[in-house]
């Protein structure tokens, strides 16, 4: 496979370039006019690491890549602008199977509006994808951080969670997969094994949330506990989150229990929900739900509050206190 | 080796953001604030493919990664901006050696005056470096793309070519060394194997070439004639080079006598120089070697000029002619 050739055929079949995009893929770097501010992140998923070959199609490995990507746009409340994608091809990968890749990416492109306008292919031991994604706002103090959260904020989450984990034991655990034959935890489109393989950026919802006033804001990529304590940590504040309130994924609580876990605190540090946890001013609270519900996209619930200080502390039922990690119980150890 | 603290140590390490950067590494995003166009380019570099690391050092691998993406700034005639890197860690890399990686890369972006505004760490199978650079001009204008070249222009070349070919052949063959005992071909700041361990952007001479009028412009990062037919492509014209023109590097002529090959076709036909190839109107000629002198980065030599058609063409001395391709012939075969 020539790398110049595939170039060529990814071209043929990108979607339209969007406004502030002047010249796209094919020279030496993509030219655009962003205006205002840009909000710029990359992400890099690994097979092994990030995903298995063996239980995704490869266009849903195309499609988390720029989805996990555009999730941290999401998160500032950015709108997606242009997408930068670095594939490194294995051996046993051919053109065929990369443009299936490429397409899983460019239609979620699509849907979000986003413009795929350049990106680099290279031979690599693992499939390995390196995502590089523009946002766009009018001025930078319209994008959200995750350093202005104060004392007395009401603390909210997009959507809901524990679904990414708990699909990541359907997949990997044949024992939870076996306990629960009569579960129809399929790859459809709302069971948990899609939320693992085919995560949605919050996109609307964040704009939303930031236009409603959220103080400080971060995507649930590492687990609840995990990324709370990164808002915590930045906006030198503590936060309270009560697990009783968590807007559980369909799914999540039987298959916690089949794998003895408590569905609870598997919600709660099950990381890839890709869902957003907002901070905001709790006289903003009904605007910001209301805006949120209004884009169609997801719902908002109020799961806490923030406080002084402390760190996070997330309070289960009876009594106990979750220790506020990322997700990391999963057999996924890395490159094989 | 914890993601989180190794890229809390990178934070520490880093540079001073540049102006347009209002917030830099540790948030969802990085957010900057671009005014008129910008340049985006990503280049990816793995181990077995475009570097071998008992050849070079980790420093030299992050300079290398991050030069490489520069030139293709430097090819558009930008201003480089803000880096982001993505830095894929193989199990015998410890945290010492990802710090020093990081500080090869860091020193070139002082250097460059670009801001390093942001990352990710991932495991992976083999070392493998994903960078995204952002560079600016006042519009979209004043950006030199591969397209614009006119049958008439003269065409131009940076510095010296066949370098990094010649380095990287003493590099990977042994006879070609050993036959060169008394060549003092060493890693030091001039000589072969520092053309290709360390290659250097020719930011400088781009934007004096964009100031000059350069029309169409490439940087030498597959070889001169490979690249070359990049420019034909895009700009629907022909290239007239005349081989004897080409500028040799230091050492190229010995090395590539030691190896069996011709050394006009070395320069002509091997990769990673890193210089430009621009092509610009024949009056003004003279203000674009003045200018790039003036930078005192490199010098600019007239190697040949644009024809109507005919793709391109390199002359070589008794009348024979090479193939325009990129350089393929060493046996960089890939990951082992």
């Amino acid at each position: 496979m020539g790398e110049f050739d595939l170039l060529a055929r990814v071209r043929e079949r990108l979607p339209a370039p969007g406004p502030r995009v002047r010249l796209g893929s094919g020279d030496d770097a993509a030219v655009t006019v962003p205006g205002g501010a840009t909000a710029t992140s990359v992400d890099a998923l690994v097979d092994g690491v990030h995903f298995r070959r063996e239980q995704s199609s490869l266009a849903q490995i195309g499609r988390k890549a720029l989805a996990a990507a555009l999730s941290d746009l999401a998160a500032m409340g950015a709108e997606p602008g242009e997408a930068y994608l670095v594939l490194g091809v294995p051996p046993d990968l051919d053109e065929p199977g990369c443009l299936e890749l490429l397409d899983g990416a460019a239609a979620l492109a699509t849907e979000t509006g986003t413009s795929l306008a350049g990106g680099d292919v290279t031979r690599a031991p693992a499939l390995t994808l390196a995502v590089t994604v523009v946002g766009h706002a009018e001025s930078a103090e319209d994008l959200v951080t995750r350093s202005g959260a104060r004392p007395g904020d009401a603390l909210v989450v997009t959507g809901e969670l524990g679904g990414a984990a708990a699909g990541l034991l359907l997949l990997e655990r044949e024992e939870v997969r076996s306990s629960l034959v009569s579960h129809r935890a399929t790859n459809d489109d709302r069971g948990p094994v899609a939320r693992q393989l085919e995560p949605r950026p919050r996109l609307n919802a964040g704009r939303a949330l930031a236009e409603a006033g959220a103080t400080a804001m971060i995507d649930l990529s590492d687990g609840l506990g995990g990324d709370a304590g990164h808002i915590a940590e930045a906006s030198g504040i503590g936060l309270r989150i009560d697990a009783a309130a968590l807007p559980l994924a369909p799914g999540v609580a039987e298959i916690a229990r089949a794998a003895g876990l408590d569905p609870l605190e598997l919600a709660a540090s099950g990381g890839e929900d890709y869902e957003l946890l907002a901070a905001l001013p709790p006289e903003r609270l009904d605007e910001a739900v209301a805006a949120v519900t209004a884009r169609g996209e997801t719902q908002l619930t109020r799961i806490g509050e923030v406080v002084a200080d402390g760190g996070v502390e997330i309070r289960l039922p009876g009594g106990r206190r979750s220790k506020p990690r990322g997700f990391d119980q999963l057999d996924r150890t890395g490159p094989r």
